[in-house]
């Protein structure tokens, strides 16, 4: 006979504000069929190398079987180390294998930073709007966010002042492509950037899920080689999970070796190190260059995807709305006229089988806009995304 | 130009008292092939299943890639939870499959239990010694470490004095073949600290890595079953590194509802989810009854390889040395006589190629005693188990 559990159970003070999000409770439906979903945030299976991926798995199984399924070293396999740091060093700097640590996602390496560096009370800087999952995984540290106002070009540099800045631990920045407004920072503000934070001795994480998959504008530096040059501590996270396939779950850190070294301490206690079978596998499969046949694949589709989705926003949406223009990544985001709340907008487009995420989570620090939305083009087929946008606009209404 | 990178970076405290471990360092150098290691606490190759993973990981890639490598849910993919689901109902008790979590190794839910338990100074109750993997993952969230006694029996469930455990978040134990004692927890005190806690509305954190590699002796009821009988909240932890393979980092929780339900934010915020690839594959590995098969070599293989070790511990140890017998598992632990600081014997043992941990760094919350140490018998060929025993056995000397 079952008794029910002990009811003294104290959970921490972080997991007790720990709350179910109504967003996601609503979103859990959008997993039915027969929504239109441009709330995801997955890449498109069409980008997944399949066969490639096969054939690593084989080969690391046939031939490394005892290292591949044996424990492993926390900073990661070696030769991806290595060639992480070789990729890092085309942009004409040079990085050292012992200042790269494999992590299980880029999501990981988030969770280890907020380890690294937030007390509770530390203040921490974030992009206003910012990566929803990176909000939650520093809130578990219980941090005082500090909102870095951004405007249609992204972060303002300039909003960097002493008293915003005092006692902040780092600042996170998406340069490229941002996750949610798929903005991209530019050169001369990059530069300033790192110059300020250099001058302020704030460490910068730049997260770059999607640099990759860039597929209009020019390349634009890293926050790490401008940083670097500037004497800016930059730790730069990156992600196999764009440009091969997310469930892999393997991303990268790359950060000064005294960063490396705690990290590689606090991996140890959070998981030892992340599967090796895994990091062989990719390893095998990048390692001779496929990344270079295979990513302009996966940018011309996401190109086309994109496309799809500015035109449906063009032909369908009020003229009062404003939306970005993705030169890469996955996200569209758009401002509607003020008085609209996009969580109830959501509701409404739920009856009517369509899904997006509205923008207010995104935010921290600061008091949210309530007429914001992102919206994901990546793997809703042509006629759905029309039909979906055409849908949205129709609860939106004409311009007024 | 490249300058040094910003000096003003502030740790967070945790991370401050981070310190490399001196013993790590030392151990560093086991890695050379001339030591004999009895150090490590790696599994033997020789019992991975390398075919049948090929082939599980091949059908997943052929037949359900989508899923594998794309995004999956936080809980971990259904039919591996229900497969546990069902291991766990062996029993006989019901395991629903809401009351399971995948988790990236039990170590990562170590972490996890860290962050949904343990606030700075919080209480935490664990077995003296007790896995150092496990002290070192609560560690980062700063608990108060309290020390449980322990006798040659294991766990003393009637030091769980009220004094003793006064708001403690909850107890950490390793019933079966214990890291490092290598003791299993009797029928008895089983009753007995299950009962204790369900009293005390104190959740026993169950860490059971090695329950499957029982090679002697009767299997004691897990205190997930015992407790649940009586009221007790008792969170399990079970891995596939000790039955399949290390390097595919997979492991699982089985926790009340509630538990698990904060269990999967918190996983949200750390990782995302356990790679798929690597959860499916596990799953195909296992569902049809495999490890009925695979374990019974798995056990004969260790306990072949214990036995050689306890033969040769009578050989060359003094008579005042004293050990345990492990019925399960990796792992022998010795007592020596008062004066001899196991420290002290690494260094000498080291310089004649043989290693082994000091007992010191597994207790926390109480003075350690400096004349233990932990041995490993799995990976090491015999005749080596004899000749490096032997070498420990010169240095420590005859008894006196």
């Amino acid at each position: 006979m079952d008794m029910s559990t002990a009811t003294h159970t104290v959970f921490s003070k972080r997991a007790t504000q720990l709350t179910s999000s109504a967003i996601r409770e609503i979103l859990k439906i959008t997993e039915r069929p027969e929504v239109t979903s441009f709330a995801g945030g997955l890449p498109s299976p069409e980008g997944f190398p399949v066969p490639e991926l096969r054939a690593a798995f084989d080969k690391v199984l046939d031939n490394q079987w005892a290292s591949a399924l044996q424990y492993g070293r926390t900073e990661g396999y070696t030769p991806l180390r290595e060639w992480v740091a070789a990729q890092m060093s085309r942009e004409g700097m040079t990085v050292d294998t012992d200042e790269v640590l494999i992590v299980s996602g880029s999501q990981q390496a988030l969770d280890m930073l907020g380890k690294l560096f937030i007390d509770p009370g530390s203040r921490v800087l974030v992009e206003a709007p910012s990566y929803l999952g990176a909000l939650q995984s520093f809130s578990l540290f219980e941090p005082q966010f500090q909102a870095v106002p951004t405007d249609e070009r992204g972060l303002v540099p300039e909003a960097l002042t002493d008293d915003l800045t005092r006692d902040a631990r780092f600042i996170y920045v998406l340069p490229n492509f941002q996750n949610p407004t798929g903005l991209t920072l530019d050169r001369p503000r990059r530069q300033a950037l790192v110059e300020r934070c250099a001058d302020l001795g704030l460490p910068i994480i730049e997260d770059d899920p999607y640099g990759e998959l860039r597929y209009a504008g020019d390349p634009q530096p890293s926050l790490l080689k401008l940083g670097r040059a500037v004497g800016a501590s930059v730790i730069r996270l990156g992600t196999f999970s764009k440009v091969l396939a997310p469930g892999l779950r393997l991303g990268y850190v790359v950060a000064p070796r005294e960063v490396i070294s705690k990290l590689v301490q606090i991996k140890q206690a959070t998981d030892l190190h992340t599967a090796m079978v895994t990091q062989m596998a990719v390893y095998e499969a990048v390692r001779n260059g496929f990344l270079e046949t295979h990513l302009p694949k996966v940018r011309a589709l996401y190109q086309r995807q994109c496309g799809y989705m500015l035109e449906a926003l063009k032909a369908y949406f009020p003229t009062d709305a404003r939306w970005t223009h993705p030169e890469g990544g996955m996200f569209i985001w758009v401002t509607l006229r003020e008085g609209i709340d996009t969580t109830q907008l959501l509701q409404a487009a739920i009856a009517r089988n369509v899904a997006f995420v509205p923008g207010a989570p995104f935010y921290a620090g600061v008091k949210a806009p309530t007429n914001t939305l992102r919206l994901s083009f990546v793997t809703v087929p042509e006629a759905r995304i029309r039909a979906g946008v055409q849908v949205l606009g129709e609860l939106i209404g004409p311009a007024r």
